[in-house]
C-alpha cells in the first residue's frame, strides 16, 4: 500500500507528525532504565486494582445482603410469581450490554487504541459496578439519616441495585470518553473511585432532597458524567495548543482507520437500540410505555437528523463517521429527563431533531472552538453527546414539568411527580411551576458539582505517584507521545519483531 | 504484502481491474467543476433528508397520540400489571437488533462499501420506523372506512406500533440488498419513502382483505421486500452485460475482504438467533411457542445444510462466506408463514432442510443466471434468502393451511385462522381447501404488486434530479466507476494523504 | 508496511517461521493428485454432515413432538397466561447469544483462521442444538424406564428443551476450543456427535440420580466440555514437542492479529454480561435472583482481578488480551454450581476473586507446562478457563452445601436441595454432609466420564476416513502444516491472485 507513495515527502507532513514518530521511538528506543522505571509504573496497576478488589470483598462481607426478594427465608419467595424478576431482568441486560458492548466499543474508534478502550471500559465498569452499588446505597441512607428518616442497615442486594450499578458505570464511561488516551489504567480506576462518591451526593441531592424526575438520566448521569469528564480533562492537561506558535496540533494517533470505525459503530448501534431500556428501565406501567416511545422516536429523528446535519455541514458534504456515531445517539441524552412525561409522540421527535443537530453543531463548530479557547481536550468529545443534549433535556424535563397539567395525567400526577402531590398525601403540593424551578435548580447544581468535582479529581489523578515516567510538564498527566497508543500498556502484534522480519525476509 | 507481488502483473488483469482505477481516478482526478457539481449533488440528501424529518413532526403532531396503554389518565394504566409490555418489549428489541446490527452489519461484506452498508442501513431504518407507523396504521384504517367498519383516528403509539414500525424497516432492507452498492443515499431514501405505501397497502390487502395468516412474514415482509427490491434493481440499472463482448463484467469493488466478511458475520448471527423473535413477535399463547421451537428447529436444520450444500456445490469443496453468511437464514424465511401452525416439530426441520438446499443452489446457480440471462443485478442475492425462500414460506403456508384439521387444531382453529370461524362467531366459515386458496391468492398478490411498485419505484429513483453527476448512460442510477465506494459519500481514511505521505517519508 | 523492514533478515527467524512457509507452499503448490485427494477428502463433509441432518428429520418424526403448553389442543394454552414463555424466552435469547455470538466471537482470535472459528462454532451448534434436545431428553427416560419409574414417550418440545440445547452446544464447544485448529470439519461433527451421548449419560448420572445441585453447570459442562475437550486433543495429536531437539515449537500461525483480537473481545464481552442468564436460566424466583446477584458479583470482581494479575505477573507487566478474553469470564464458570445458594454477596466475590487469579496463573504458567510437561495441546486455553475454575465451582458448590444450615434456606431446603427433603416428602433425608459428598463424588465422576470418553472420541476421530491426506504420522489428526489455517477449508481472499497482481502493477 505505500510503496505507490514513496516520492516528494514534503517537509511539512514530516513536521506535522513529529507525535507518531516520537511513539515509536519512545517504545523501541527506550534505555534499560527506562523501561526499569516503565515497569515499575506498569506494575502499580496490579497493587493498586488487587487492593480495591480485595477492598470490596471485605466491604461486601461487612455492608452488604441480599434484598428480602433474594433470600430464601424470606417468606413466599421461592415460589412468588417472577413477574418482578422477569420484569427487571431483560431491562438489565439491554443497559448490561450499553455499557460493556456500547460504551466499549463506541471507544474503539482510535486507530491505535482499541484493547486500551474496550479493556478499561471493561475492567473500569466491573469494578463501577460493585462499588456504585455500596456508594449509591450509602449515600441515601446518610441522607436518611441526617433527616432522622431511618438509620443504617446493610445494603440490600437485588436486581433493582444491579441497575444502580450499572447507571454508576455509564456515568463514570462518559468521564473516560473526555480523557480517552491520555491517561494511565490506573489513573482511571482513581478517577472512577472519586466520580462515584460525588456522582452518588449529586443524585441525592437532585433526586432524593429536591425532588426532581429524571428517569433517564439526562442531568445525573449524562451531563454529571460529561461536566466531571471535562473538568478532569482540563485538569489533567493544559492544552493541545503549541505554545509558540500558537497553532493547535493535532496528535496523528487521534485519529481512527476503516476498520475501528467499524468496530466503534458496532457500540453505537447497541447503544442506540438498546436506549430506550436506560431511559426506562426503573420506570412502570403506562409510564415505561412513554418511556419506550418517546425515546425511540426521539432517537429515530435524531439520526435522521444527524446525518442530514453531518452531510449539510461537513466539508464536501461528506458524511463523517465521528458524527454518524455519535450524534446519532444524542436524542436518547436530550429526551431523557422527560421520556416519561407526556410531552406527544411529535414532541420527541422534535427533541431529537434539536438533539441531532446540536450534537453535529457540537462536533463541526464548537470542539474546535473550545480545543483553542479554552484548551480544552475531549477525544469522543463527550461535550457533544453527552454535555449540550444532557443539559437540552434538563431543560426538556424543566419545561415539560411546567407544562405538566391536571388533563394529561389525571390523579396521578402524584405519582409522575412525588413533590405535587397535595401534603395530605405524602407530597408538598407543588405547582407545576415549582417542579420546573427545582428541576433546572438540580441542573445547575449538577453542573457545578461535576465541574468543581472533576477538577479536583483531576488534581489528584495527575499527582506524580500516578504518573508515568518521563512527564516533564506539570500540566501532563502522561507523556504526549504515549498518548492514544496500545503499545505501552498491553502487548501487541507490533511488538513481535520476528515476524515482521520473516515478512520482509520472504520477500527478497 | 504487496511488494512480494510486483513482478509479471499479466496484461488481462489489467483490464479486468480497469473499474477499480477508475474510481481510484474519478475521486483523485476530478477537476474542479466536477467537485462543484459532486458537492451539490451530495448537499441534496441534507436537503431530502432534513425536508422529510420536518414533514414527520407535523404528521406525528396532526396524525398520531399515545396508544391508551401509554396513557396516564387511562384508568388503572399507571399501577397496571405490566405483563403485556413485559410480553412485547423482549421481543421487540430482538426485532430492533435484527434490523440495525443483523441486517447492518450483514451487508457490511464489501470491502470497500462498510460505511455505507452499516450508516445507509441505519438512517433508512430510523426513517422507516417513523413513516412506516404512520402508513401501516392509515392503511388500515383506509381500509376499515372504505368498508364502513371505521372512522379515522390519531394512530395510537405502542409497543405493537414500535414492532410494526421495524417489519416495514425489515421490508425495506430487504430491498436495499438488491440495490446496495449503486444507489445513492438520497435515492435510497425515496425508494424507501414508496415502498413503505405499496408495502402497507399490501399487507392491508393480504391480511386484512383476504384474512390469510403470515405470522413471520414470509410473504408480506420477505417476498415484497425482495421483489420489491429486485423490481427497482432491473429499472434503476440494466445490466452487467458488457454490449460489445456479451460478457458479464464484475465489478472489482463486488467483493469482500476478511475483515469485511467478519463483521458480516456479526449481522448474520443476530439475525439467525432473534429470528425466532420476528417470526413470534405478534404470536400468543401455545402459537408463540410454536414458532419459538419450529423456527429454531428450521433455522438449525437449514445451518447444517447450507454448510453442507455449500460444501457439496461449490468449486473444490470450499466452503463460501457468501452461502454462510445468507444461505443459513433461509430456514427462518421458509417457515415464517407456518412457523405457528401445527406443521411439526419434523416438518419444520423438513423445511429448513429444504429452504437451506435452494438457498444455496440460489447462490451458487441462479444467480449468475439471472445475471446473465434477465440482466438482473442483486448485490445481496435477496433473491436468494428472501425471495425463493420466501415464496417457499408462502407455498408452506398455503400446504400448512390445506393441512390444518380439526385434530390438531380443537376448538381453537377459529382462532388461528380467523376467517375459518363459523359465520355466527364473526369468522367466514372457509374449510382448510378456502383457506389455502386464499394463501395462495395472497402470495400472487404480494409477487405481483412488488415487482410492478419496484419498477416504478426504480423508475422514479432514477430521475435526473437524484441521480450524482457524471451519468451519462440513461439505464443507469450512478456511474459504474462509483459503485460499492465508500469515498464518494463518506470520509475515509484513503483520503488523508498527509499521512500517507509520512509513512512513505519514513521508509526512505 | 513491509517495505522498510526488508534489510537483514536473521537466518534464526527464517527457521522459526518455517511452518507458514510450509502453510503457503502447501497451498499454492500442490500438485494436481494432491488437489484432486484434497477435494474428495472435503467433500465428505458434504455427505457426513448431509446425513446426519437427514437422520435428523426421521428422528424427529419419529420420537418428537410438541410439549403441551404448545399444543393448540391442550385445554386452555392459546390463551393462557404469557408468563411461562414470558419468563423464559428472554433468557433463552441471552444464552443463545452466548453460544452463537459469545462462542464463535472469542474463538476469531487466531488471524488466520477466523471464518473457521465463526463458522465451525455455528453448524456444530446448530447440529447439537437438534441431536442434544433429543439424547439428553432420552438419557432421562432410559433412566426412568430402567428405574422402573415411566415409560418412553416422545420427547417434548418447548423453550425448556431449546434450552437445555444450547447448553449441550456450550458443552461441545468448550471441547472445540481445546483442539481448535487442528481438526477438519468433519471430525468436529463426529466429535460433537459422540460427546453428546457421553454428556447425556454424565449429567443424568450426576443430577437424576446422585441428585446433586449444579445449577450453571460448573460440573456438568464447563468441566465435563473442558476434560473431554483434553482428552480429544491428547488423542488426536500427540504433543507439540519436537522429538529430534525436546524444544516446544510454536506455530506461528497459532497468534492473534489486532483485529482478530478485537473480534474475539465481541465474544468475551457478550459472554460476559449474559453469563448470570446461563447460570439461572432454569432457577426460578428468589434462587433465580440470587444466581443473578451472585453471578454479576463474581465475575466483576473476577475481571478486576484478572487485569491485577495479569498486569502483575506477565512479563514487563502488560496486559495480554488472551488473559483478558478468557480469564475475565472464570468468575462465571467458578460460581455456577453455587450461584443459587446462600453464599452471601461476599462470598461470590470472593469466589470471583479466586477464579481471577487462578485462570491468570494457568494462562501464564500452568499451560505452558502442560504443553511441555503431558504433551497437552490446548488451543483456547479451556483448561484455564473452563476445567479449573470449572473444579473450583464443583469444590464451591460441595462447600456450600456443607454450609447449608436450616437458617439460611428455612423450609425451602428440600426445595433447592431434592434430597434434604425428608424422606417423606419425597426426598432422601439427606444432612449438609452428605449432600455435600454426592457433590464431590458427582465432579470425580464427571472428570473421569470426560476424560474418558474424551480419548476414546479422539480416537475414534483420528481414524485414517476422517483423516485429510498427506497425516503421515499417525498420532495427527491433521498436517501439522495446515492447522489454524482458513485456507484449507475456505474460500478466501489470499486466493483471489489476479486482485493482488493488480496492486503490485499499480505501484510501478
Amino acid at each position: 500500500m505505500a510503496a505507490d507513495k514513496k516520492v516528494h515527502p514534503d517537509n511539512e507532513s514530516k513536521e506535522k507528525m513529529a507525535t507518531e514518530k516520537d511513539c515509536d521511538a519512545l517504545v523501541t528506543s527506550m534505555d534499560t532504565q527506562d523501561e526499569v522505571k516503565w515497569d515499575a509504573h506498569r506494575k502499580s496497576f496490579a497493587v493498586g486494582a488487587g487492593i480495591l478488589q480485595i477492598v470490596m470483598i471485605i466491604l461486601y462481607a461487612c455492608f452488604a445482603d441480599y434484598a428480602d426478594a433474594a433470600k430464601e427465608t424470606h417468606a413466599g419467595t421461592h415460589d412468588a410469581a417472577p413477574s418482578e424478576l422477569d420484569h427487571y431482568y431483560p431491562l438489565y441486560q439491554d443497559v448490561h450490554v450499553m455499557i460493556f458492548v456500547g460504551f466499549g466499543f463506541l471507544m474503539t474508534f482510535l486507530k491505535k487504541y482499541g484493547f486500551s478502550s474496550v479493556g478499561y471500559n471493561f475492567v473500569l465498569s466491573a469494578f463501577v459496578i460493585q462499588w456504585g452499588i455500596l456508594v449509591t446505597s450509602f449515600s441515601g441512607q446518610v441522607y436518611n439519616v441526617i433527616n432522622n428518616d431511618g438509620e443504617f442497615a446493610k445494603v440490600p442486594l437485588s436486581i433493582e441495585m444491579l441497575i444502580e450499578g450499572d447507571f454508576a458505570a455509564g456515568a463514570v464511561l462518559i468521564t473516560m470518553g473526555a480523557v480517552l488516551g491520555k491517561t494511565t489504567p490506573l489513573q482511571l480506576l482513581v478517577i472512577a473511585f472519586f466520580e462515584i462518591i460525588f456522582y452518588a451526593a449529586n443524585f441525592t441531592i437532585g433526586s432524593t432532597h429536591l425532588q426532581t424526575v429524571d428517569m433517564g438520566g439526562s442531568m445525573f448521569v449524562h451531563t454529571f458524567g460529561a461536566y466531571f469528564g471535562l473538568g478532569v480533562s482540563r485538569a489533567l492537561s493544559k492544552s493541545k495548543k503549541d505554545a509558540s506558535s500558537g497553532e493547535v496540533k493535532s496528535h496523528d494517533l487521534n485519529g481512527s482507520s476503516t476498520t475501528s470505525d467499524m468496530f466503534a459503530m458496532i457500540g453505537t448501534l447497541f447503544l442506540w437500540m438498546f436506549w430506550p431500556s436506560f431511559n426506562g428501565a426503573l420506570a412502570h406501567g403506562s409510564q415505561q410505555h412513554r418511556v419506550f416511545v418517546n425515546t425511540v422516536l426521539s432517537l429515530s429523528a435524531c439520526c435522521v437528523t444527524a446525518f442530514a446535519a453531518d452531510n449539510l455541514l461537513r466539508p464536501k458534504h461528506k458524511f463523517s463517521m465521528v458524527s454518524i456515531q455519535n450524534a446519532t445517539l444524542a436524542g436518547g441524552v436530550a429526551v431523557g429527563s422527560s421520556a416519561d412525561l407526556v410531552i406527544q409522540p411529535w414532541g420527541a421527535i422534535a427533541i431529537g431533531f434539536a438533539a441531532g443537530l446540536l450534537s453535529v453543531i457540537g462536533y463541526v463548530y464548537i470542539q474546535p472552538w473550545l480545543e483553542t479557547k479554552l484548551s480544552l481536550d475531549d477525544t469522543c468529545g463527550v461535550y457533544n453527546l453527552h454535555g449540550m443534549p444532557g443539559i437540552l433535556g434538563g431543560l426538556g424535563g424543566a419545561i415539560s414539568s411546567a407544562a405538566a397539567i391536571q388533563e394529561n395525567y389525571g390523579k396521578n400526577i402524584g405519582k409522575v411527580f412525588a413533590a405535587r402531590a397535595p401534603v395530605s398525601e405524602g407530597g408538598e403540593g407543588r405547582t407545576a411551576g415549582d417542579q420546573a424551578s427545582f428541576q433546572v435548580a438540580a441542573l445547575a447544581i449538577t453542573i457545578t458539582i461535576a465541574v468543581t468535582s472533576g477538577i479536583i479529581t483531576g488534581l489528584i489523578a495527575k499527582r506524580s505517584c500516578l504518573q508515568p515516567p518521563g512527564v516533564t510538564n506539570e500540566d501532563m498527566a502522561m507523556p504526549r507521545n504515549t498518548w492514544y497508543n496500545d503499545e505501552l500498556y498491553w502487548e501487541t502484534e507490533e511488538q513481535e519483531p520476528v515476524v515482521k522480519k520473516y515478512d520482509a525476509a520472504s520477500q527478497d
